[in-house]
């Protein structure tokens, strides 16, 4: 059996054939004025799925050298930032802005939920100084989708701050329309809802953003913003080399993408997560993530008593060639976790609730195969 | 005619089918132990070609993203650091290490030219509290090669300090046996003489290395190399989600590299470099290298008085579809430069000589063809 295991992942997902032979053409010059007019038409379809007019970069980094991106732009030495902490990428964002001299108001939050607008208002409240609030939109190791953002974004401009979206596991699969939501500066990884393969990251940026990227001080070189949007102004180009096939398969993603149209593709993640979510309960099991939590792209399922993971996730990923994914950091050993981005549809959600099925009975946790598949089927009726 | 330009730029490079082919293959999980044994195996045969025990990690970022980590994990603020100065990328090498707080004595070297032994040891005697000395092995934007190098690693670490060679444009073209030349951080890109797609850079780090990069101190998240360090001595992955399809890509690029040998692959680069000089000096042009600085993967060349650069590399593209490069930040308007990098041989060389003679005819330069394709088959006799 040589087929790779189809990634249920929360990223890299799966990317279709047409992007990845658009990787198999012969690599071109990145100085090139074809070049330019490739990149400047690939920026503007990027920014038609960010819902954006604001400057918008594609670096050759993964989805953590964008958020490094925002950080290191953002933060100078002394800066108030709000970061709310409530999983690993939260911890992960709480962490880069310190080690860029950045003074973090950590808000701790109970694993399974997310932060609210209410929260942070009275954060805000307190520190009206603060310069940023960075909210992880979707935190990929709990499961949680922060529903309050616009809001959030709404009453940081009341005390002047710039609003930042770690957007990775999430943009492309769910509601996150940037200008009208006011999210300053929004970093998504090409290798989650966009179905592109890993190794570059999107970030756009607002005026009120460029306001505190453009003071003195700023120590990266390689992500160096205001150097991007030079290049990109100039010349349509990037500062660095950037990651070329990478970029072809970006291409045909994004206008696959655009093809499907963001409401139905938003529609599709919905469906299928509440089709597994269905699945999950109706296995006895329960959903990490509290109500109104719950993400759309990644469903985190508490492990149920005396539950052998290696066991269940072994089996589903050698017999069934299906990857899931265990906890991450803070949710190692808690959970298991189920991608649910980019292409993924009803013949993927199918399989993989029967193979689960057929595993967790192989495993002696079900005694009867079935009702998984019949909830997951109600809620597919209606895609 | 929809042939895309034969890359005879200083990077990126042309990449064989076989390469293109491999990032055409699924994408698979990061966090599979299948994915460990691949990226284990991967790191092995990097460590081949660059002659080293030493610790080596695949970044996903362009090979100024591999500048930054170096410089990022090894300075300090208020650091000694010692950057002789002679084009562009020594000079935004200068810029990163300022960026991070260090504190820059910069040898200023003519154009043309690089640093020598006696040269980094008088500085050294000047400063012998000087922490780190980096050495940009190849000036890609003049065409310069520092000869000396294994001798100034050696004089660096009779002052105790760390020896950088940002080997971008060059390893895997010309001579760099990393441990025994005593290279304790060496800086690579995938797109240049590796002859991969752009996207990832390669960086190893040597004991003494370390030293200085676990002080406490480190800005940096995203390329904080202790952490890449940890995630494969524990389990053979990234820290991060890397550039899948690149290390596939990079995979079979270095299985060429290894069939071929490295000994045959460098002698490959120097005679094709050969052959370029020979038939440059053949049409009264003079390369902007002096004597025995002129790089065997970069050749730069001075434009003579009144010739139109726009005319001449604009026909060699549109007309004989061959890319090579103008001059770059510093030597802008001064030269053009022709890459001599990965899977470049007789054949592009023949090609690219007998163009370029047609265009010099055919812009008036040239009264006559062929001199230069005479001495470049001289050369290339003995390959």
């Amino acid at each position: 059996m040589r087929r790779e295991p189809l990634l249920m992942i929360p990223g890299p997902t799966e990317v279709s054939t047409q992007a990845l032979l658009a990787m198999a053409k012969p690599v071109v010059s990145h100085r090139d004025e074809d070049f330019s007019a490739f990149f400047k038409q690939l920026t503007e379809k990027a920014k038609q799925v960010f819902q954006t007019q604001n400057d918008l970069f594609i670096l050759a980094a993964s989805g953590t050298g964008g958020v490094e991106a925002a950080v290191a732009n953002l933060t100078r030495k002394g800066d108030k930032v709000v970061v709310p902490v409530f999983g690993t990428f939260s911890d992960r964002v709480a962490e880069a802005v310190k080690r860029y001299g950045g003074e973090v108001i950590r808000i701790e939050i109970p694993l399974g939920e997310g932060p609210t607008a209410s929260l942070i208002e009275k954060t805000l409240e307190k520190h009206p100084d603060t310069k940023v609030v960075y909210i992880v939109y979707n935190e990929t190791s709990t499961g949680v989708t922060v529903r309050e953002l616009p809001q959030i974004a709404k009453i940081a401009h009341k005390f002047d701050a710039v609003v930042v979206a770690d957007a990775i596991s999430i943009l492309g699969g769910d509601e996150l329309p940037v200008d009208p939501w006011e999210i300053d500066v929004c970093v998504t990884g090409a290798q989650k809802c966009l179905a592109t393969p890993p190794g570059i990251a999107l970030v756009s940026v607002s005026d009120r953003a460029w306001r505190l990227i453009e003071r003195e001080g700023l120590s990266t070189f390689y992500f160096d913003l205001s150097r991007y949007k030079k290049f990109f102004d100039e010349r349509g180009q990037t500062p660095f080399t950037p990651a070329i096939p990478l970029l072809f398969a970006l291409d045909i993603a994004l206008t696959e993408i655009l093809e499907e149209g963001l409401e139905n593709r938003i529609r599709r993640h919905r469906l299928c997560a509440q089709a597994i979510y269905s699945a999950v309960e109706a296995w006895g099991m329960t959903p990490f993530a509290k109500e109104p939590f719950r993400s759309n792209t990644v469903i985190a399922v508490k492990y149920p008593p005396n539950f052998d993971d290696a066991k269940f996730r072994g089996l589903l990923k050698r017999k069934y060639r299906i990857a899931v994914a265990g906890g991450i950091g803070i949710t190692k050993g808690m959970v298991f976790r189920i991608g649910c981005m980019g292409n993924i549809g009803p013949q993927d959600v199918v399989l993989t609730i029967a193979a689960m099925e057929a595993v967790l009975y192989e495993i002696g946790y079900l005694k009867e195969v079935g009702k998984g598949l019949a909830a997951a089927v109600r809620k597919l009726a209606s895609l």
